[in-house]
């Protein structure tokens, strides 16, 4: 058998490679690089690169014998750069943010209904907290943007027995969710939610889009969990809705500039949870199964999963 | 038609009046009391209560004309009682608590994996902590008390992509587990678990069963959910287990006394969450189901369903 010879470049490569090695792969030697230095000497010989996608950007011209690139990212926008070399196949990861964000907007619909961070606070104090919770079951979540981890979050809601809303660009009807919304029913689609989750892109079309209107369309107990991009949301309309209580609350793992300020009035709105963008981080336990998986489909002359087209960046 | 008289007792009357007034029951009149005193002068003339049992228990007296008693709340002990009358028919709650249990549970399992407390600790100091989470896929659950609310945390915990183990006193085979227990294999069960949920009832064989011995063996990364009775965990032997750092914490709703005493060491027991017996609490919109769903039964004299037999107790 033809040998293959892989880096491993990612601060957690040692990790990494526990992983790759367990699934005793055939014809691979494997080296690892926590940065560009350390790898850099083994760079010449291999032909396979499982990375990071800031680090795989570096290693590009180090590497004259490389024939495939598996990202540990969704985001490939450093190697999409027009000057960049694009002789190789380039693979990405999918399907496996979907549950990790399922598991963040349950995390916190749970916590919410549960006034979970009352009652901490309470015991801080040795209160005996009776206050009811909530239930999921019957509520109305929005979910703004219905690729797959959108649906992910709908599924885990209908499985909570929810009720689903849908808002997107283009989707009129879709299996997980039971009534969809297209631009220019906004504030149609967050009247009456008990939960909005956004996790849109940043695009143009959705730069600012959840603003003063949409806000104030919302109901006064609603929550809004963004998980998307910090842009979609206006900041200081969310801000002024939150302390005049125009909602009950907000979720926020992405922001305008990240890390958020120590200025920013985010920090001590009322009602509001800052998680740092650690909504969906990309587990190694998870993603070393894809370039595992991939790896195979490399050694039989399969196409491989998820490759990314230089052309359409995705 | 016949016309029937119900009386609801409970503190929640009003808003079970609401919700079984939007059902336009047929051929129904209906009092309500917040407490004996309220509702006594009607007790004379109904035949059906819907209440919750230790309001009924002081009813009873003053309904010589009762037919059919419909629980609020699974637990009836209070209706029990040797020489309390047993001449009506006594119907329960089943099948509400499951999915209830279930939210309670995965809220604090996916707290555990996203450090939702000490993130929140940090917030607070406005901290921007990119500590990363964990996730419930792959994870090991291992549930004891295998009925239906053991079973509902076992599908729910399926969902979010765990292994699933069950220990119980009869049950070796079952669809939502993975691998059954039975009494005397608790040592294996508890082996290698990343969580821990106890739903047992409080029975002779139940009564401290969960002991420094059981702690001993868990995993050090491991974390206990006690949603069953307070009495199956030997709490001394808990505390002493998350104060020396044997298991990694402790999510408890249930003590041996209650409210649990303003000295007891568990308020300040590191790695430990209080929540005061709040994990199911009786939601009237789920409740109210039950009632209405039976009283079309009563009227048809089709038999009701959760009927509960005096003798068994449940």
């Amino acid at each position: 058998m033809k040998s293959n010879k892989l880096i491993i470049l990612s601060r957690d490569a040692d990790l990494y490679l526990e992983l790759i090695r367990q699934a005793k792969l055939p014809g691979l030697t494997i080296e690892t690089g926590r940065n560009l230095n350390q790898g850099r000497s083994h760079l010449g010989a291999c032909d396979i690169i499982f990375g990071t996608p800031a680090l795989v950007q570096q290693a590009l011209p180090h590497a004259p014998r490389l024939k495939w690139v598996q990202s540990m990212w969704a985001g490939v926008t450093p190697l999409m750069e027009a000057d960049l070399r694009q002789d190789y196949i380039l693979t990405g990861v999918k399907g496996v943010f979907g549950p990790v964000m399922a598991e963040y907007v349950i995390c916190h619909l749970l916590m919410h209904e549960r006034r979970s961070l009352d009652r901490f606070q309470n015991q801080l104090k040795r209160q005996w907290d009776k206050t009811p919770p909530g239930t999921l079951q019957g509520k109305r979540i929005g979910i703004m943007g219905l690729g797959s981890i959108g649906l992910a979050i709908a599924g885990a809601a209908r499985f909570f027995g929810m009720h689903t809303r849908g808002y997107s660009r283009s989707r009129s009807r879709c299996e997980e969710i039971d009534q969809c919304f297209l631009p220019g029913q906004l504030v149609a689609f967050v009247q009456g939610l008990d939960y909005l989750v956004c996790v849109l892109p940043d695009t143009p079309e959705t730069r600012g889009l959840i603003d003063a209107t949409v806000l104030g369309a919302m109901a006064e107990t609603a929550v809004i969990i963004n998980v998307g991009r910090g842009n979609v949301v206006d900041e200081p309309a969310l801000v002024h809705a939150l302390e005049r209580g125009d909602i009950a609350g907000a979720v926020l793992d992405v922001f305008h500039e990240e890390p958020l300020p120590l200025a920013h009035p985010l920090w001590v709105t009322p009602n509001t949870i800052i998680t740092s963008h650690t909504a969906a981080v990309s587990f190694p336990e998870l993603i070393a199964p894809i370039f595992i998986d991939n790896y195979h489909r490399f050694v039989t002359e399969k196409s491989l999963n998820h490759r990314i087209d230089f052309n359409q960046g995705y």
